[in-house]
């Protein structure tokens, strides 16, 4: 193997590329913050971020793209959380406190991210199917189980999953005036009641 | 008060009003039935009643009304048994057993009924708020506080109504290929271990 690039000059074209994406994806993310997800349109993050639409296009595709990347980043770093990192959510504490801080967590997640989920849920049936959600209901399941949940885990752990939809957690805020204390509240008790009969 | 019509011959032009759209009513739930509700079309209705599209389109404006009728007959149907019907779904057994009766009826009714309740979902941030939803809410509210739940039964009930999502429900007997009854069995697990607890 050659230490000599074979390509030279590719590197910082590269590391220009990868700057490019994050100063788009975090002026996405900032617009996002201001206007909601609907204000997110390729032409007003050309703007923002200074660049040309067709630079938009080139890196995401479409909007729904560009939907769909801000989503996977913010999953991902979810789910390093709640499966490397630190406890309560990470290994490491007993399964009711996880269960607990995963609920949590999550809420606090989708008041981040919410709208962006919702955004990208359009095809709304398959919303189940996609690697996230697959992921952390396996993560659910895994920690009911651990907890002595004999009881089905595995639709226990679609409950659950229910309970935390975006959409429904936005509408108790928004819509209800609903605090995340207070949803927080109410999953420790759901949880903890599921467990505690286990 | 007159006994004399004051508009002679409009009753038989509504009782063949009102049959006509029970055979319309009819002929959409044998579509919906045979080809899912994507394949209740208005022009296919009117094939299946015999009648012209221009008559569907007068009864029902459009293929979302005619949606949101079936839709808001079954669901009244589904109403009238659980808050005046027999027990266990009807007044009459306690909170739990009525818990666990609703679970169970509205799964069964998700088989029956869910393809509409998923095609009349558009505007899915706005479903929690239809008055069936407000209504059975409600009832589930009700219920949780009878059987001695304090910890937030409005949230609560919220959680649960969750659970019984048509999209969830169909998502597990459609792709899952899980049973009705597990599903029952499923729910009855889970409002046990929340009154239980209680």
């Amino acid at each position: 193997m050659s230490l000599i690039p074979i390509r030279p000059g590719r590197e910082p074209e590269r590391r220009d590329a990868a700057r490019n994406r994050e100063l788009l994806l975090r002026a996405a993310r900032e617009l996002i913050e201001e206007c909601g997800a609907d204000g997110l349109t390729m032409g007003a993050l050309a703007n923002r971020a200074g660049v040309g639409k067709g630079t938009v296009f080139r890196r995401f595709g479409s909007r729904a793209g560009l939907m769909m990347t801000l989503l996977s980043d913010a999953e991902a770093e979810f789910q390093g959380r709640f499966m490397f990192g630190p406890p309560p959510l990470g290994p490491g504490a007993p399964p009711l406190e996880r269960l607990v801080a995963f609920g949590t967590e999550r809420i606090d997640w989708v008041l981040e991210f919410g709208e962006l989920a919702r955004a990208a849920d359009v095809s709304a049936y398959n919303r189940f199917d996609v690697p996230a959600a697959v992921l952390w209901h396996r993560h659910l399941e895994m920690l009911l189980r651990e907890a002595g949940v004999t009881a089905d885990p595995w639709l226990m752990s679609t409950s659950l999953s229910a309970v935390l939809e975006p959409e429904r957690i936005l509408h108790a805020l928004r819509v209800h005036g609903v605090a995340t204390e207070r949803l927080a509240a109410s999953w420790c008790e759901l949880v903890s009641r599921i467990v505690r009969a286990a």
